[in-house]
C-alpha cells in the first residue's frame, strides 16, 4: 500500500482499496481568515458546538493585517468567533502552512485538514494533509472527521546530490515538468529521498506544497531519519510509531525519478507552475520586482541563502524586492542569525510574516506589464494583480540573481 | 525677526517682513510615489529639465511596496521616470519624512520642499520645511526655486522635566489642545528646548511633525547643543553657520509657556488632532488595533521604548499589533539592539518601512466600528479606513498599554 493508503487504513483500523471512500478522525484542521471566516455565521446560527476544539488550528495570515476595510471586516469575524468561543487564534503569527509544520499535531501518519489548497506543506513531515473547501472545513468543525477517497499515488524518487544552485524548487518544478498541471489529480504523490547528502526539511516543505499545482491530492515525504530529526528538533522527542511499512514499488501507478546531479536551474514561466523551462532560456528579461517568501520559500534556509548571495551587495535600484519570512519564529531565527540585517542592508523590504503579495493581497501587487520572480508557488493569470503581468516561480538563487542583475539570469553568472 | 523670517531673508538676500512674498531657493526637493507621480506626464510633456537636480529627493514610501495593481501603475510611472533621467530613488528606504531627516541636505536655516503636508518635520533639525501640493513641486522642479509668504510666528517654550510616560508626543497634543486644529494657519510654530534634559531629537521630529495639524506652515526647532550634537552625528561634523540669531519675544505675535512636570498622558480622541483629553477620560475603551510608526513615532527611541514596555510579555490575544521603523536604516539599529526581536517575540506584527496603516494604505486598515491606539498624526473619519472606525492618537507608552490591555488604558497602570 502507499503510505497514503496505509494512513486511511490506520485511521479507518481496517483495511482500505484504492477508490473507495472511508471516514477518518482528523488530527488537525486549520482554518484562517480567508476562508474560515466563511463559516463563522453558519456555525453559530446552527448553534453547532465544534466536536474537537483540541484539533483546531485558526489563523489570520492572509490579512494581516488587512489592508482594506473590507478584508478587516472578515477577519474582525473571525476574532470575534474564537473571542466568544474561547479558542485560541494565532493572529499575526505567520503563514497557516508554515504554522502547521511547527505544530507538534502534524506528525507521520496524521491526518491534516486546512481550509485552503497548500495544507499539503504538512506532507513534508510524513502526514496525510489536505486543503478543503469551506463547506467540508465546517463539517470537520462538526464532526472532527472527514470523508475522503484513497488516492491512486505516483512514487518519486530523488537520486544524486542536490548542489548549489539547485534547491527544492527545482526538484518540484522537475515533478512539474513531468507532470503538468493536471498530471496527478486527486493523486498521491509519494517522495522517497534517496539523494546521497539528504533533502532537508525547509526543502521538503518546499516540494510537498506544489504538490497541489499538478492536482494531488497531498505530497507526502516517506519519513525516514530526516524527519525523525525534525521532529525531535521540533517536539523535544520523537518515537517513530512503526505503523508504517516503507510502501513498495507496486503501491504505486507510476513512478518518476529524478537524477539532481543533471538538473539546471528552472522556472515556471508564466502563466502557468507547469509551464517549465530552464531559466536560460529567459536570460534578459527584464524584471520589476522580486519575491522571496510565501508558505512555499519563506524558511530560515530560503532566508539564510537569500542573506548569503546579496552580502555586501545591493539589490538592482529600479526592481521592488521583497522578503518575507514564513512565520513569526522564523523572523526571529533569522534575525538572531543576521540574515534580516544584511538583506535589509541590500535593500529589499523585509515585511511581516504573511501571504501578501502571492495573491496580490497586499504589499507586491503587480501592474500591467510588470514582470515578477517569485517563490510563491502558482503564476496563473492576475495571481500576484493585473490579468497582464508575469509571474516567474522559480527557486531563491533564481530570485536573488534577478533582484541584483534587474533581469533573468542565471544564478550561476551573477555570482561570479 | 522669528526663525523662518530670518531664513527667507538670508536666501532672499534682503530683509523682509511678514506678510510679504519671497522667492527663495530650495536646498532640498522631496516627492514621494503618492504625489511626485502626478507631475511625471506634465514633466515629459513639457519636456523641460530639472532645474536642480542636486536639491532632489524622490522616494517610493506610500505604495512600499503597492497593496494593488492601481498603486503599482503610478509607482512605476515615477520608477522608470527616475530610471529614463538618471534620477537616484529611494525604493522602499522608508518614509520621505525620516529620509528628510537622515539627508545631509536638511540643515538650520535650509528651505525643505516637500510634496506632502507631514515635510514640516524637517523643522526638528531646524530648516523651514513646509509641504505642497503637486504644482507648486513642479514648479521647484522647474526652477529651484519657490514662492513663500513670509509667515507670523507663535513662540512655543518648553520647560521642566520630560519624565516617563511623558513624550514629544504629549508635548505637541498639548500644544494641539491650545490652538486647536486651525490655531495657526500659515504661522510659524517655533519651539524653544527649555528643559532640564533637553528634548532629544526622536521627540522634537514627533513634534515638528505633528506642527502642521494646528495648520501651521512649518515647526522649527530653535537649533541648539541638541541639534548640533544630532549634525555632527549624521553629517560627521558640523559647524553652525553663525547666521541665524535666537529670536527675541518680540518677534512672535503669540506665545505659549508648557510645563511638562504638568503633563498627563493626553490622547487626541476620535475624529481630530486637536480632540485632545487626558488618556484617563478613555479608560477602558475596548481597542482592536495599535499602531506603532509612521513618520511621527517609527524612530529608534520609539521603537526602545516599545520593546522595553513588550519585553517579557504578550499583546492582548485579540488586538492586531503593528510596530512599523520609520527607515531602512533605523529599522537595521533596532534590530542590531534586540528591539526587533523583543517586539516579535512579544506577538506583534513588524513590516518594511513605510507608511501603511497610517492612511489605510496597506497593512492595518480599519473595518466599521474597530478603535485603533494609532501613534500616528491624522484621525479625521475614514483617515485608517470605513469612516465609522476610530482612531486615537497617542504616545507610544499609551500605545503599547493599549496592546498589553486590550484597551485604553493609562501606562502607568499597566507598567504596574
Amino acid at each position: 500500500m502507499s503510505l497514503a493508503a496505509q494512513i486511511l487504513a490506520h485511521k479507518a483500523g481496517r483495511e482500505v482499496s484504492v477508490g473507495e471512500v472511508v471516514e477518518v478522525c482528523v488530527d488537525l484542521c486549520m482554518g484562517h481568515d480567508g476562508t474560515a471566516s466563511l463559516v463563522v455565521d453558519e456555525m453559530d446560527a446552527s448553534g453547532c458546538e465544534i466536536a474537537a476544539p483540541e484539533t483546531l488550528l485558526l489563523v489570520c495570515d492572509h490579512f494581516s493585517p488587512p489592508a482594506t476595510q473590507e478584508r478587516a471586516a472578515i477577519q474582525k469575524k473571525l476574532i470575534d468567533f474564537a473571542e466568544k468561543r474561547c479558542l485560541p487564534i494565532a493572529l499575526n503569527r505567520g503563514i497557516c502552512h508554515q504554522l502547521i509544520l511547527e505544530d507538534s499535531r502534524c506528525v507521520p501518519g496524521g491526518v491534516v485538514i486546512g481550509a485552503d489548497s497548500h495544507t499539503v506543506t504538512g506532507g513534508a513531515v510524513g502526514a496525510l494533509a489536505t486543503g478543503v473547501g469551506a463547506t467540508d472545513f465546517m463539517r470537520v468543525l462538526q464532526t472532527g472527521s472527514i470523508w475522503l477517497r484513497v488516492p491512486e499515488a505516483i512514487r518519486i524518487v530523488f537520486t544524486g546530490r542536490l548542489d548549489w544552485p539547485i534547491t527544492g524548487r527545482d526538484l518540484m518544478l522537475e515533478v512539474l515538468r513531468h507532470l503538468g498541471s493536471d498530471g496527478a489529480i486527486y493523486k498521491s504523490l509519494e517522495f522517497f529521498d534517496e539523494t546521497e547528502a539528504g533533502i532537508s526539511m525547509d526543502q521538503r516543505a518546499a516540494l510537498s506544497n506544489m504538490s497541489v499545482e499538478t492536482g494531488a491530492k497531498c505530497g507526502i515525504f516517506v519519513p525516514d531519519c530526516t524527519t525523525n530529526a525534525f521532529l525531535r528538533d521540533r517536539d523535544g522527542g520523537y518515537e517513530s510509531n512503526g505503523l508504517f511499512e516503507k510502501p513498495g514499488v507496486d503501491a504505486y501507478e507510476n513512478e518518476i525519478r529524478i537524477n539532481c546531479d543533471a538538473l539546471e536551474p528552472l522556472v515556471a514561466a508564466p502563466a502557468d507552475p507547469g509551464n517549465v523551462h530552464p531559466v536560460v532560456d529567459f536570460a534578459g528579461t527584464k524584471v520589476d520586482q522580486v519575491f522571496i517568501g510565501s508558505c512555499s520559500c519563506g524558511r530560515l534556509e530560503d532566508l539564510a541563502e537569500t542573506a548569503r548571495l546579496l552580502a555586501g551587495r545591493q539589490v538592482h535600484p529600479r526592481v521592488k524586492v521583497i522578503v518575507i519570512p514564513a512565520s513569526q519564529s522564523i523572523f526571529l531565527d533569522a534575525i538572531e542569525r543576521g540574515c534580516i540585517a544584511e538583506i535589509i542592508r541590500a535593500g529589499a523590504a523585509v515585511s511581516n510574516p504573511s501571504c501578501g503579495p502571492c495573491c496580490a493581497i497586499d504589499k507586491g501587487a503587480l501592474s500591467a506589464g510588470e514582470v515578477c520572480v517569485s517563490t510563491s508557488n502558482r503564476n496563473f493569470p492576475g495571481r500576484m494583480g493585473h490579468p497582464d503581468s508575469h509571474v516567474f516561480l522559480a527557486s531563491v538563487p533564481v530570485a536573488v540573481a534577478a533582484a541584483l542583475a534587474g533581469e533573468i539570469r542565471d544564478p550561476r553568472e551573477v555570482r561570479a
